[in-house]
């Protein structure tokens, strides 16, 4: 048994977190952090969890880190890092679940979320957790950054046709769609029933956060200096991601080919899960699990394919992933705490 | 370990049953069985059930029974007590989700149901069970008529009360709330997604089949005859039932005396949970799971309450409350196969 | 022609005025006004109307009054009476669809909304306009209170069988359902998409202020001190509104009967439309539009009956009521403003 | 004024007809067919018609022609010619909003439909309808194809680049997203609101029969043989449509050009409205209206541009835009019928 502290529980990617280590058989809850709900019992703030016995909820200063394995931290980026900074000496391992160990460049970091990296030794001490491919680095990691929900998503259906130079990477397009949830538990109008249901619309066309750290990975497993194309929108579901990828095949590369290359690298994959062909994936029936599905089609623009893939973007996306890692780096059963069925219908 | 059968397993119940017993440590799915569907791999029609191993639908003629010690029997009624006559002699236990063994007198079986019940012994000999009024005759029991959903959120709300002598039972009006799920897998234009979200309404106003179990229990408890008013409504919402149940005290009897006495008929019941003053429960707060809650409230008219309770009309409206039951009547802890916690969101 | 201000048009009642207007051939929109947003394209607040040629968003100090025949005040309660005392010289007619002027008895007013009623005498020209009742007091009117959405659609189900002494006034259930755009346009955690969605759940229970407003109004009409039970349930859907209202039938009156009441009453109605037989009034049929429909049934406890109402909670419930009320005291015909089809699917 | 029948009138396109005719103050509507619905009340099929007074539904062959200036066909692809063909010279004007007409090349249609087309002469006078760029040969058209909902949306994002020479035709990704009301009115369990809310999917992926209709426009304006990459996905909204459209700019082209291209383009057009740099279009926003709007933006791919275009399927992507086309024919105001506002929320 480890001893689990989830830092920033007051959000969805906390909540989720509490739901998943509350069926691992490893893991024991046995703190929670907030900030503005510090002094609140959790099942004030999640009503679902009120029949349960769960630690208050304290400030990060508050916790008796004495016997604490690992944290997991579902704090907002910023402060995840003055945070996790703060504690990492406490723990053996630290799961960061923001965006603030993701890229490896602190001056892409600053870029992209407008304030310096404050602590440039840890950055490079952290391992980028997109377990499928960071298995071996996971093993002695520390420090492990889970990638966003759209980048896990998008990567998954790329990274085997990258790996095999089956696709040109400087000419990718990721429309992706993702459920209201991505957008955390947030006080605003714009994200009320009445605003977001019975529509859909995009957002942060050609600007949003989660690009860089798509193409960070493209790069390093192409060699090339990758950008790509990439579009989210608003989605009124709750929880469910897609990335629908467009791509350009290498010469004499064929659709079968293709799909034998993702075939072949999930094969042993648990969570991982190829479509036969024909059948297109759907995040109502990965709906509250780990698991991801992929889809490849052949366009009707010659020489080039579609991949689909979809997630639940709190759980594969988010909190999932992160217990998925941690069981790696304990050597344990990467299915530990992850084997409820999806929830369909 | 126990193994099962899943007998109609093409409809949502099979598919919850399904979902649930997978989680269940002591159980093994054996069969599946269907009759449209025979023939087919579950996961066709179930796709969130894609990546597991699971036996292929066939009908129940083709079922080998030996070493199969339970069936849930997931079929409409009707069809349910041919199957269940046919099959009780080769299994331990059936566990019935259907309407063909909830009414005790076969007449009204017949008027309710349009229909003659064929298989009045067996039908003397089914337990109803609602578990946390059902455990003693459960342990004996061979077959057991779960209750529907409707009625499973109703008792639960009236019960300690009507138990307790602390309510008029000839004055119950009974507002139910359902989600879609509850109508079954149909292809029906009524049910499609643009006729059925953004909006609400009533049906079967006066007349729905649940309403005749509702009244059997509340007169087997109370001794008194008893008719409800009972109207569903249809909600746009995959899960989630609510009852709001307007009740008349007993002389005498306060809120404080009512919400006392269910805090004490339901304190060691691990699904059945009764919400603080002024908190009002909500449906998506028990999501995906065996779950009950209760509210009481102080109508606003002197000497009357409001209880209202709430579950997952597929956990704890069917397949939830049947592996409870089958739970009990195996001796085994009741929370087995139904540990994993509320999705939410 | 008459001109038109909305007074707080930053709100959905607001937005749904604006929407109505703009397509009543006798008014012209020449103000809108709003605290907050003062300064601002109203096409910046609502996008649905940016390809419109609208008036700026104003305070309500800063509108000119002349020429300006009517005002639509769409302020929250309290702020309400006090811009309309302010400005009630200016115009010819103020229709409030605030609270303030809804309940006669000042201290009843004070009980309920926490607060004293600042303007009693204005209180009492106030005429409450649930327009099919109100037609002959509406003619002379210069300040209408236009009544809540659960009070017009709770009303306009049971009026006519206590005017006609058909049913117990001091036995009523109403149990009513609400889109979420009846909470208004907040920035509240509790009405985002993620906590509303696919879920349901009563708020309020026993103590919604519309209940005194309802109690009112069927005291006054049947001249016998009346409290009804009522609660009020959210339901994820934009629009849509139902009263479901539980009675006990008077001596002697039969459902027949009870349903000849109803449509002798309404049969001249633009409006308001009795069900057939066994129909059941759903929300979407009338969404986006001014309507009411009315099913009525004989309940399963003899000598009882269910009356089941269906409105818009933004149309018939507010701004649609408030237009229709125009038209009365202009003498136009009622549908002036109110043509527009339902919107279905 | 003129008279009008709806042919077809059982699915959503007739229903969404009927609405906007009742609003048309130069169009009656006379007559309504359906085949399998004939001798019913239109207000039995569309309970939110039931107060008005309508035309029962008859076959085909029994309207009666004296007097009728146009129809409305809302016919099943296949279905349409042939009863097109029947009727064409008993009217002065069809709108055809299936997809018969559509393809100029007979070839090309049974490639696409599956069938061979039976009426080469009458597709040959057959205008496309695409309003805005089809206004002259509108006045003398007495067949009319409507657009597809899909090509609508994609060509009123696309063509005025295209016309431009301001983008390479041969390298366009359209990847579109509808609500379900485009499935039509079906009985179908994957239609269902359990299988449709809370969730999302692509389908038909690089396969659908509207890709080819977008390459003919295409193709058309530039002179260059075209071919584009698109993928349709179901969204659990009742409404709207999405065409995130990826394209690559001409050399020398700015983002700024291809604005100031389509503000020139679009600047006298009721309907279609080209938003302030920065602003994403949003469906919920033209809801139930005829209104397109679309945002232009910058790619994080140097040289590449992202345009936007959001419509509601069943109005000006099929309905409305044949009213719309009416209108033009008959010379008339083109917002004739069209002028009600968005419903948001």
């Amino acid at each position: 048994m480890k001893n689990a502290v989830i830092l920033g529980a007051s959000g969805y990617t906390g909540a989720e977190a509490v739901r998943l280590i509350m069926s691992h058989p490893k893991l024991e809850l046995v703190g929670l952090t907030g900030h503005s709900k510090a002094g609140q019992a959790y099942g004030e703030i999640y009503p679902n969890y009120r029949h349960l016995d769960l630690p208050g909820v304290v400030t990060a200063d508050e916790i008796d880190w004495t016997g604490v394995d690992v944290a997991f931290a579902c704090l907002p980026h910023g402060a995840s890092q003055e945070t996790i900074a703060g504690v990492i000496d406490n723990v053996e391992t630290i799961i960061d679940l923001s965006a603030d160990f993701r890229l490896k460049d602190p001056a892409l970091y600053e870029a992209t979320y407008g304030r310096p990296h404050g602590f440039h030794d840890l950055l490079g001490t952290a391992v980028y957790g997109l377990t499928e491919y960071a298995r071996e680095e996971l093993k002695d990691a520390k420090l492990v950054a889970c990638p966003g929900c759209y980048p896990t998503c998008s990567l998954l259906a790329l990274l085997p046709a990258v790996d095999a130079d089956m696709i040109d990477v400087t000419d990718i397009v990721i429309d992706a769609k993702s459920g209201v949830t991505g957008a955390g538990r947030k006080a605003l109008a714009s994200l009320s029933f009445s605003e977001v249901s019975d529509g859909a619309h995009a957002y942060a066309v050609g600007t949003h956060r989660h690009a860089p750290e798509i193409d960070q990975m493209l790069t390093y497993v192409s060699g090339i200096e990758t950008e790509v194309s990439f579009t989210p929108h608003l989605i009124p579901m709750n929880r469910g991601m897609i990335a629908t990828c467009y791509v350009k095949l290498a010469d004499g590369v064929s659709i079968d080919d293709l799909r034998d290359a993702y075939v072949t690298r999930y094969a042993g994959e648990a969570f991982v899960h190829v479509e036969a062909p024909g059948v297109v994936p759907q995040t109502r029936h990965i709906r509250a699990s780990n698991h991801c599905r992929i889809g490849i089609f052949a366009d009707r623009r010659k020489g080039r394919a579609i991949i689909i893939s979809v997630i639940d973007n709190l759980t594969k996306g988010s909190s999932g992933q992160a217990l998925q890692n941690y069981n790696v780096i304990q050597g344990w059963d990467e299915m530990l705490g992850l084997t409820a069925q999806p929830v369909f219908p």
